[in-house]
């Protein structure tokens, strides 16, 4: 059953999205109740998915959900041809042999996301080799200098006097010239991409096609939550990760962080995300709520029995190590055992004993990884006791 | 014999030429005392060859008198695809047929000034075409968008905000891949072309050749002095006319443009020119000069007998019918006969009679094309007289 066609599915699409232009197009033709054509470019130079890439895999998982196609266009011609200036020293050309391996590397991850059934693989080097010298000026006629020099990276190079190789002109063409070839109704792309995108549109309309829509996503920050996500910047998760090595990383990002990948990288809908955070601003525990989003992150990627058995491994190894071991120990006067709420406020954890009876009412305090609910616990003297309210204040405690 | 290597031929090469860049490179090629690789290229949209041409040819042709061997290039690349944006409706894509038509009439015509035992015509899509579209991106990356933007129509249209579409940038990149494939010594053109020329060199280096010299020549005014001479200005001469038309259109120039065709469209020394000069300033008349500028330039492309007869044909037409109808008829008051130096007087043509006694001094006054040097020679009263003063001032003389 074809589920794509009510305006519904419109809304549900917005959701993580950065640009659809222009909306009118797309909503025209997700009435026309047939599978779009929606295309993405993906380049085969690098051959490890991380979770950048998987904010657009996510997005067109759910096209092909709506019953869409995706168009999943390897972009091998100009990875044959790698930075002919010599100047990019990562951009080398790569062997037919390297690209395919790289493209086969590709299918085996995104298929953790996409859907094989609803998923054609293409190398755009099938239409672009034989365009020749000649289809390549024909193609170049179609846009403006002007035009090109209006892209942010390139208006910036040519104000700076910084070289732009006359080539580099050609291949947001050629990526363009990709719509044109397989007619595609809507392209998806990061928001970096936005250039490029509106150029497959406007050369579909150079050649007398009907022009897609294009749908920009976000950039995900990377786990230090300032920058892109990136390989070379060591702040991602890898899509062929371990269950364990995913799960702890993405237990690492900052609260703010994790609304973020939640949104990106989860299918929750905003009114879920909605109530989730509500519960998290009436004293849920933010950790708690983490250990949901990594569950369902890695489940993606694994199985949800291996995202689960994750979980419990985290919590297993915080319960016993999992805190940092530079964790301040405080040493606390006492005859004997002392109660949890006066030794949060001797321990400076909470400002007052009433702050601390209401968190642990809240259920926001833990005691060695167990939530307490009595205000009367008794910290036992014969121990260090790791004692955590909420999720960012925490310390080891020791009754002398 | 090689005569091509001494530094005399250095110097005889200079003449009528606006830039030799780098002097010094084509210095040594000259003394390498081998016949040199020189490049020319032509555009087969337009088979009409003209004197405009001919300034190129000629040049060529002295090249060729060297020793040096002519490397033709008919750019049927860029004709087979024309101006795909549409815009430029002169130039329409040609099909192989009529550019291999127009490529014989070319041959036909550059013939009468090239050595066809020195001449190589050769067809740039033989190595254009197998560039492919990756070649093509190879060839785009040699060079910068800034560079491009030097060139002055490039950075006028940019300035002033008129579209240059990108494949605008590939021509003089593909006209400079011919140098690369040639391994051409030098390049000749028209000054109009030097952008393209140093590009030719540019690329040469880029691919690791030996970069040609470029030797620019200037464009050669049209028959009204002011414009470049041009088949759409109407202001040519084209070089397969009749000689009786060529001579006619040559006689047609001011005194001024005459010293410019002398310089660029016949073989006269610097110190032939400077002689010849010297006896214009001293009273030979300029129209005699004239005529053996139109018989030598007619000799280019005709036998000498038919230029000879079309200067007497010219003449003879001159003498009697010559001048334009609209010359004005004078009608001046006499009892028979009047002589012509008061003739001259009442008729304006002077405004005294003492200077009309020194213009026939100085052989500068014809009576129906004869010169007068007798100062009391008689006009008769039974017929219209023409009468000239110098080059500039005429008129018809009917006594009453």
């Amino acid at each position: 059953m074809f589920e794509g066609t009510d305006t519904d599915s419109l809304a549900a699409l917005r959701r993580g999205v950065e640009e659809i232009i222009p909306e009118q197009a797309l909503a025209e033709r997700l009435r026309e109740g047939r599978p779009l054509r929606v295309k993405a470019g993906f380049d085969p130079t690098a051959p490890d998915l991380h979770l950048g890439h998987a904010v657009l895999l996510n997005k067109l998982r759910q096209l092909q959900d709506l019953g869409h196609d995706v168009l999943f266009v390897v972009g091998d011609f100009t990875a044959t041809i790698g930075d002919p200036t010599g100047r990019n020293a990562t951009r080398k050309p790569l062997t037919r042999e390297a690209i395919a391996n790289n493209a086969e590397t590709y299918q085996r991850q995104v298929f953790k996301l996409l859907d094989p059934q609803r998923t054609q693989v293409l190398f755009n080097s099938s239409w672009l080799e034989p365009l020749g010298a000649a289809g390549m000026i024909r193609l170049a006629a179609q846009s403006t200098v002007a035009r090109m020099l209006e892209r942010d990276d390139f208006s910036q190079r040519y104000r700076t006097g910084r070289p732009i190789a006359v080539h580099e002109f050609l291949y947001p063409l050629l990526q363009g010239y990709d719509s044109v070839v397989l007619e595609a109704d809507l392209e998806v792309g990061g928001t970096d991409q936005k250039f490029n995108l509106l150029m497959g549109r406007q050369l579909q309309q150079a050649y007398g096609k009907r022009p897609q829509a294009i749908l920009t996503m976000p950039l995900l920050e990377g786990l230090d939550g300032e920058r892109k996500m990136s390989k070379s910047l060591g702040n991602y998760v890898g899509i062929t990760e371990a269950p364990g090595d995913m799960f702890g990383k993405l237990m690492s990002i900052s609260d703010h962080l994790m609304w973020r990948y939640f949104e990106l990288l989860t299918t929750r809908t905003a009114a879920q995300l909605q109530d989730l955070r509500s519960a998290a601003n009436t004293g849920r525990n933010p950790m708690e709520i983490k250990l949901d989003l990594a569950e369902e992150v890695v489940a993606h990627f694994h199985t949800l029995a291996e995202a689960r058995a994750a979980r419990r491994a985290f919590i297993e190894r915080f319960r016993h190590r999992g805190l940092p071991q530079e964790l301040p120990v405080i040493h606390l006067p006492a005859q004997g055992s002392l109660m949890v709420g006066a030794a949060l406020q001797q321990a400076a954890l909470v400002s007052s004993t009433s702050e601390a009876l209401r968190l642990i009412a809240q259920g926001a305090v833990r005691v060695d990884g167990h939530r307490i609910d009595d205000p009367k616990h008794l910290l036992a003297p014969d121990k260090e006791h790791l004692v955590q309210v909420g999720k960012k204040r925490a310390c080891r405690i020791q009754l002398i």
